[in-house]
C-alpha cells in the first residue's frame, strides 16, 4: 500500500522529507489543487481536491495504506478524513489539527492520530526567551533528516525485567543510547521513569539515538 | 522591563501562557491590530502596527527587556525587527520566521533568536505515521504548561569534575531527573554526550524533569 497526502501547506515539504527518510519502501501520492507537480521514481502528483470522493480514487486512496490530511483549514480536513475513511476502512489516517478544539471532531471524523501544530510555535518562541537551547533541541530532535540526535520508538524486548536505571546505564554505556520514556502497552508515556520502574516485555522505549544520516537535500 | 509581543497568529495565546508561567514577574505587552484585547495586573494589549515606529513606541518598546515577532508574514516580521533594533539596541528579540530561507535575513534584521516553526509540523506529522508516541512526547516537552515531563535549561556546577554517565546516573538516583544534553560556552548542544564525556564547569545542562504544575486555564 502507499501513502496518500492530502493537501499542500507549508509543513508538506518536510513530511514528505521525513516519510521518505523513514519508511522508504513506501510510494507517496500527493493529492492537492496547488502544490509542485512532483514526479520521481518514489512521489506521484495527482491535481485534486482533497474534499472531493473522486478525486481522492485518482489518488487510490482506498487501496492506501496510510493517508496524511494537512489542509490549512480545519474544516476542510474533516471533510477530507470523513470521505477517506469512507472510502478506506483499514488505512491509517493521521491529520493536522490547527485549532486546539479541533482534535476532537477530526478524531471523531475518523482520523486515528491528530497532530496540534498550533501549540508548538507558541511553546518554542516562548522558550527561546528564557532557555534558547531547548528549542534548538527540540527541533533537531523531532526531525530525523535534520540535526544531530533523533527520538526513536523502539520495542524494550532487551530490557524487560532491569529497572530503569539499569537499562538507562546500560544502554548509554553499551550502545550510547539514551532512554528517554517508556510507552505503555495502551500508548500511555512514562517520561524518565523512577529509578526502580521496572521494564515490562510489550513495553516500548522512546530512545534519543545520535543521528547518522547525511542530510539529504 | 517589559516583554512586548509583537502581531497576533495562532501561537501568541500559547506564547503568552508559556511566558506567563515561567517569567511571572515581567509585565507583557501585546501590540497588534486584530488580537483579542487581554488586559489583566500582567497583561496589556495595544492596538497599533507592529511594523510602524509611532505604533512601537506606543507599547514602550524603546524600553522593553525582551521583544517577541510573530506576525504571520515574514517580510512583517523583518519591518517589525528593524524598527525594534532600532528603537532598543540593548532587548533581547525572538521572532519566528516561517520559511527555512528567511530565518538569516530575519536575524540580519536584528533578531537575536530566530524560531523557525515551519519544519516542525511537517516532522511531527510524519512521526505521527511511523512512531506515534514521538510527537506526543515532543509536544509534551516543548510546553511547561501541558502534560507531565518538561525540558528545562540549568547550569551544570554541582556535576563539573564528574563523568556524563556519572551524572546520569547521580541526577537519576537523587533527583529523578534525566540529563538530556550538554550546552557548551558558545550555545553548541551535544546531545546524549558519550558515557566518558567530563562536564565542565560553565557547562549547562538540559535536563528533562516532571512536572508537577497546575494546567493554567
Ligand atoms: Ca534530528
Ligand atoms: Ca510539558
Amino acid at each position: 500500500g502507499h501513502i496518500v497526502i492530502m493537501g499542500w501547506t507549508r509543513h508538506t515539504e518536510r513530511l514528505v522529507e521525513e516519510l521518505r527518510a523513514n519508511l522508504s519502501d513506501k510510494h507517496i501520492v500527493l493529492l492537492n489543487t496547488d502544490g509542485p507537480v512532483i514526479r520521481t521514481a518514489s512521489i506521484t502528483t495527482v491535481r485534486g481536491d482533497p474534499t472531493r470522493t473522486k478525486d481522492q480514487l485518482k489518488a487510490s486512496t482506498d487501496k492506501a495504506w496510510a493517508i496524511v490530511v494537512s489542509t490549512g483549514d480545519d474544516s476542510k480536513t474533516i471533510l477530507a478524513v470523513l470521505h477517506a475513511r469512507r472510502l478506506n476502512p483499514q488505512a491509517l489516517i493521521v491529520a493536522e489539527a490547527l485549532e486546539e478544539e479541533n482534535i476532537d471532531p477530526i478524531r471523531q471524523a475518523g482520523a486515528d492520530r491528530v497532530v496540534y501544530t498550533g501549540g508548538l510555535g507558541g511553546d518554542l518562541l516562548a522558550s527561546a526567551v528564557f532557555e534558547p537551547s531547548v528549542p534548538r533541541l527540540i527541533a533537531d530532535l523531532a526531525s530525523s533528516v535534520e540535526g544531530i540526535a533523533d527520538l526513536v520508538e523502539e520495542p524494550a524486548t532487551s530490557y524487560a525485567g532491569k529497572t530503569f536505571l539499569e537499562a538507562l546505564v546500560e544502554a548509554k554505556k553499551t550502545e550510547d543510547k539514551l532512554l528517554v520514556a517508556v510507552v505503555k502497552h495502551d500508548g500511555m508515556i512514562i517520561a524518565s521513569p523512577p529509578p526502580d520502574y521496572r521494564i515490562e516485555d510489550g513495553d516500548k522505549l522512546i530512545v534519543l539515538v545520535k543521528s547518522h544520516r547525511e542530510k539529504s537535500s
